[in-house]
């Protein structure tokens, strides 16, 4: 199988590594517009070749959109507008709405298989690719019934070669998940960095003291604005909706502490504590 | 070296495990109220043996108080009252501004030093306790100029011996320091968790999806009422000025994802990466 990854930065790249280890990719053509990442890519190993877009999706029999989520739509409906009966194409996005709708009318939509492999990291560029990225992580694959059943099977058949556990769900229900689970845990580390960042400008050893907890909630605020501005803004809703709550249940705790209220702030916590049935 | 450590949880039993490691103490007396945590720490190897305060502080050359932060002014006072010219007692709270002022006008105030280690997980209890917890990480020694020089000098000794970095301060400046890198990120996480948690009464497949991303910006929101309520309440005024700091940069945030404003949200998310300079 030919395999065109548009897009050779921490998913596209790490993709590349985990289809070339397992075998799974006869040749990878890879696109990355800025010639630096470009060279590096092929350093890397990510790409057999560097090739223009209407190439990779010529020849190839698999075509990876791991592009910024604002770019989806076109380049999706450009790449159906290219294909044949044969090929497929999916994309990496953590957003899917927008990205569905836009094709959803699409003559070649049937080609068409919309992928979110649940992982990522706070780097990015064709040297954050990890050859054990995936393994373990969920793959949510969105509005499958849209799809034709032959391009369905070989993406599964790729991811469960990936050693991904696949759960299918439709778009929306994606995007209001993703806002909870992800989105809103980036929105909270930007904000918590520049919060901290704020302080410092008045008291210059404030990072001294900084330990093992602090890095853990601070740590995705070092990802990249070009990836996470689009995701923020094409899944807006979900993510005000998360935003307005979690704003919310700070506000509550504010009162707690203004008052002195341990009981309040114990049955808090204790709730929080919960998590650990999700997350043991 | 004799030494007793009143509350063999998280801190306390990680500090007995790296003593004994590191051959500083030659007998560990313990004090643990509750007789289950009691008998796992004896089983854990985290004391010799199991004594009351008073026969604790009698007994040993250094005494550890490793208590919730609300119980240790009257507990350090408790041990002042008891302790010789030759016996020294520390803490190793998470907040010092009470403490200090407390024990300030102490006859025996020389023989005391307020002591933090910079490192936690979001366990508790003495199966909580790890035998690495310490090394490479900072220590901050509070007003050490009202300690006498001799105790001072045992204290920096022992912990230069478990390979950790010495800071100095005063308790105020720590406390505000502490609210920022350490306090506030517990209060994200507990109000995090609670939000998600929220939205899954709606939603009972919303966990499916959680990644990385999501386990690391919770995970403290798993640490332990006891210690925590008391945490912010004592450090009351610094947390709520990060809070509200805090509250004010999700607004922006909020705002900027409202107005589709992806200049701000870029510059937002490019100022939060600026992070990368202290955590590399």
């Amino acid at each position: 199988m030919n395999v065109f990854i548009a897009g050779l930065g921490l998913i596209g790249g790490s993709l590349a590594l985990a289809l070339r280890d397992r075998g799974l990719a006869d040749e990878i053509l890879g696109l990355e517009r800025n010639e630096e990442r470009a060279a590096e890519a092929l350093r890397l190993g990510l790409a057999d070749r560097i090739v223009t877009f209407d190439e990779g999706v010529a020849a190839a029999d698999l075509t990876v959109l791991a592009t910024p989520v604002d770019t989806l739509p076109l380049l999706a409906v450009k790449a159906l507008n290219r294909v044949g009966k044969r090929q497929t194409v999916i994309d990496t996005g953590s957003t899917k709405g927008e990205l569905c709708e836009v094709i959803a009318m699409h003559a070649a939509r049937g080609r068409f298989v919309a992928v979110h492999p649940m992982w990522g990291t706070e780097h990015s560029g064709p040297q954050a690719a990890r050859r054990d990225a995936f393994a373990g992580r969920n793959v949510v694959l969105c509005e499958t019934e849209r799809s034709d059943a032959d391009a369905v099977a070989l993406v599964e058949g790729l991811f469960r070669a990936l050693d991904m556990p696949i759960l299918r769900m439709g778009a929306e229900e994606h995007d209001l998940h993703a806002a909870y689970v992800s989105h809103i845990s980036h929105v909270t580390s930007f904000a918590l960095a520049n919060t901290v960042l704020e302080k410092e400008r008045e008291e210059a050893r404030i990072f001294e003291l900084a330990g093992g907890g602090f890095e853990s909630t601070v740590r995705l605020a070092k990802s990249e604005a070009a990836t996470w501005v689009p995701i923020l803004l094409r899944n807006k809703y979900n993510v005000l909706d998360v935003l307005r709550e979690h704003i919310h249940q700070l506000q509550l705790m504010r009162r707690m502490i203004e008052r002195d209220d341990a009981e309040g702030l114990r049955e808090t916590i204790l709730r929080a504590n919960t998590i650990r049935r999700i997350l043991p």
